[in-house]
């Protein structure tokens, strides 16, 4: 949308036609955030809101404005850009979940969440696109078969930006970890689905078929994840190499952000999972690239990051309430209220039940082959299947892919699903989200405790554990802890850890898990780090700019 | 361009046409960009190039690949946008400009800076007019006399993104100063005169109208300063009250960005000189809010603007010379290249005439207000004249709005003067540039020395000084340097500063800036800071990130 690609004539008309209109509407978006983060502040301590929640409500009231003043003519200033959603917004917001993702927490649970993510999503996928053949072939809405699938894929896909806001990475890790990695591995489910809803000849499925499916995504799993790592190794080996804090801070910073912004776009080039692409090439940043650079740099990358995903979701929520009041959908389906009301009540229906069916059973799966402490249990399970429920911008985005390329005009069945996709977002947003923050709290009241509980592994013992996983000087450990170790602790725990060494194949059987993560610490140690970077590659600069090390600085000065 | 305003129907045959292409050039642009930024740091020890060139040279070669990929034929990626560099590319370089000056060094200087600014460049604007009239006439171009006018409104606005990369504010800080100063004005007065060109009834030009356009521009300064300021004020005082840091340091960074965006597209939106808006809003900003703010948000926005501003600068160079490359407009004239030529050399020689024409009587007028160390000297003149010669992305968006509202097409006149602005720019940046890195060297031999002399007042006593400026506790003082001050020397000085306190009148007298400096001092104190912030705010953390902070902090630890 940056670029102008139509011939110069277009552009010159464009030129005195769209300028004043765009900086009015940039400056009226502008403001609304500004309105957003404030009122999100002051919102804060409240049980019931949440951020996305309050943009929505914004973005709501404030289409209710622009329709009041403008008498109900001028909506289109809130047409939903498919390309600014997944071009501009998208990115900053997945790369900062995996810069900032408890990694140890994330491939610990590594299997499970790939289990979710692509046979609940495809279970999910299966049960509504059903649901939606049983029940809207009665209704006569004059939709293809083609159509029910991709209704099937659309309301299959969950709203990772949702999960960010509702669950809270430091209260309910293992919750956090599960439903976010789900989300994550789920939309490269979605874009296979869709892709082949899109492509693949449907009318006759065969096992070739679904073998074909399965390969594709197994392709598509593969290639995006080597794509986003090989992107964060290349920036973390051209900082180390090129040193390039010498000179200036800013190009540090520059170079992270615009190979982050590159990995993805390269995915979206190659039509692979950008969200997946993204999503690793962040946690290899954090884990390589991060290391490499200044200390200012580390403090400005963490949160420029943040800052930048706080502010695309607020716009995304602000957007989707602005565009729910495009007065032009609604026209449409004026003539037919009631259905448009039964049809968004069967898909609410279909999701909560899409869900239900893959989240208790294979949790029952996963709970298998874990030992008692690490299981996940039925109040875990609820939540789980709670806080997937929501659908967002990636639902909506999928929905006017697939119901406006003919033209929503023409048919009267393209035009009530687009409607009902926004309603379903709405309400799923609004109503779910509103009851996820007192439900998280009601079922697991002693959030804190339960999941540490949970996440710290009791059954091993401490002995055993702390040479394998380094335990507090773990490169995997999270970004803020880093600041507080020391690098001769470090050097010594590293020499302890070189002479104890147990028999592997006897652990392999053992734990699993663990032998791997061994493993991958020997090959890090030995290979990655020398080459790439990583913790202890720049000479540690004590004296970090976050007030909790300042402290501890004062403590060592004092001694 | 982010927001589709077009109809529901356009937005429809956009999804499926423009997604793929847009994809393939964002994917170009930022490795480029990283590209660019690795050759910059591989080449900052020569003493020729600077980055604006390297991406200057770099975006003409893409293009020429691009040129023979395609065959010539498919060059419209590459088409200027006016509102990508107004919108997106130009916020950022400017208000980090306002953010990171040195105050102390602009606000000493704004009397000069401004005469330069709004004088110097009506000098520059009549006298390129005039040769314009005088030498294009003879050419039958075809032009009318709006364009001969419109010509000089051109060519007399100076790029302030090229005076950025090619002086050095810590080496030459009075001539950064002046020159970035009066390029700051200079767009105010630009505005002025180009709006003025297109709208007045030129035919009569009369006192009347002259005095119009004077009280034009005293209007377009003084409001366009002013919403700068309110916007720095107002973000100043949102943060102090509601004390975001409280709860997540991202909604101060977030607020920060978004209210100095917020500024500059207000003012894009009133017709005012968004330029300086965001520059004073800058400027307020790094005197307010950025002391409201906690440790890493200070660390954070310092460092956010700076990238974000170079990564800008480096799109501008880097589409420049990809949009020189642009084959429809040299097609154009490709019947007649040596009148595009001789155009081009024209224009060159008269704005190395008009620079001149005000540079050196301007400093003879202001050197007689001044005493004998702080005047500009010859060679400083020199390297004013010649530092302000380049001329960029605003000339050309310019140069689009005026020359391409008819259809270029159409006329032959108005191709011609498309391409010799691209050449003008592409020359004036490349040699003018390239050359004067070499020439300040040459001229001021001992830039940091002479410069130092300059800015350090040797004439007035130290004792005196002291307790009027503050010196080294200054609150104007540069985001650098005010690390390193410690809160309780402060105080002190503070109770020193109201004890001796000289007759105001006579001082106004002898030293007229530094009364000034004064009573705003004495303002700042009793009024300002209590209600907006500013240093002192916010209980001083000591122990900032950056590394010669942590060393001073290590050598006090030791004490």
């Amino acid at each position: 949308m940056v670029f102008v690609f139509g011939t110069l004539l277009e552009k010159m008309s464009n030129l005195s036609t769209s300028d004043h209109s765009s900086v009015v509407s940039i400056n009226l978006f502008v403001a609304l955030l500004c309105a957003c983060i404030v009122i999100g502040h002051l919102l804060e301590e409240n049980r019931w809101m949440n951020e996305s929640i309050t943009a929505l409500v914004i973005g709501i009231c404030t289409g209710v404005v622009i329709l009041l003043i403008t008498g109900g003519k001028n909506s289109h200033l809130l047409v939903f850009s498919e390309d600014l959603f997944f071009i501009y917004l998208l990115p900053p917001i997945i790369f900062n979940a995996g810069f900032q993702v408890k990694k140890k927490q994330f491939f610990r649970n590594f299997m499970t969440i790939t289990l979710f993510g692509a046979i609940g999503t495809l279970i999910s996928f299966i049960i509504i696109s059903l649901g939606a053949i049983t029940f809207f072939q009665k209704m006569n809405l004059g939709l293809a078969i083609g159509d029910y699938l991709a209704i099937g894929a659309i309301f299959a896909a969950t709203d990772s930006v949702c999960t960010l806001q509702v669950l809270n990475q430091d209260e309910t890790p293992l919750l956090y970890s599960l439903v976010f990695g789900e989300g994550v591995v789920n939309d490269a489910t979605s874009v296979v689905l869709f892709n082949a809803v899109q492509n693949f000849d449907l009318s006759h499925i065969s096992t070739s078929v679904a073998l074909q499916l399965v390969g594709n995504f197994l392709y598509l799993f593969i290639t995006s994840t080597v794509l986003g790592v090989v992107a964060g190794l290349l920036s973390a080996y051209v900082i180390k190499k090129l040193y390039f804090g010498r000179h200036s801070t800013d190009r540090e910073v520059a170079i992270m952000m615009l190979m982050a912004y590159l990995s993805y776009m390269l995915a979206e080039l190659c039509d692979l999972s950008a969200i997946l692409t993204v999503f690793f090439c962040g946690i290899v940043m954090s884990h390589y690239t991060w290391h490499n650079v200044t200390e200012s740099s580390r403090v400005t990358t963490k949160h420029t990051f943040a800052t930048l995903s706080f502010v695309a979701e607020i716009f995304i929520f602000l957007y989707v309430g602005m565009d729910a009041l495009d007065i032009e959908k609604w026209r449409f389906i004026s003539d037919s209220p009631k259905t448009s009301v039964s049809v968004t009540s069967i898909l609410l229906g279909l999701i909560l039940v899409g869900r239900a069916a893959f989240v208790f059973p294979l949790s029952f799966l996963s709970n298998l082959t874990k030992n008692s402490y690490e299981k996940i249990g039925f109040k875990q399970q609820v939540t789980v299947w709670w806080a997937g429920l929501m659908r967002g911008a990636v639902s909506m985005a999928l929905a006017y892919n697939q119901f406006t390329r003919s033209g929503h005009t023409q048919r009267h069945g393209n035009a009530i699903m687009i409607t009902s996709t926004i309603s379903v977002v709405l309400f799923s947003t609004v109503v779910f989200g509103l009851i996820t923050k007192p439900l998280v709290r009601l079922l697991l009241p002693s959030a804190k405790q339960f999941d540490r509980m949970i996440s710290s592994e009791p059954v091993t013992p401490k002995s055993f554990i702390v040479p394998l996983l380094g335990n507090e000087h773990d490169p995997e450990v999270d970004l803020d802890e880093q600041n507080v170790v020391n690098v001769q602790d470090s050097e010594a725990n590293q020499g302890d850890r070189n002479v104890i060494r147990p028999s592997s194949f006897r652990m392999l059987l053992r734990k699993p898990t663990h032998t791997v993560h061994y493993y991958w610490r020997k090959f890090d140690d030995g290979f990655m780090r020398p080459v790439f970077g990583g913790r202890g590659f720049v000479p540690y600069v004590p004296g970090s700019p976050i007030e909790q090390s300042v402290h501890q600085w004062q403590g060592e000065a004092k001694h």
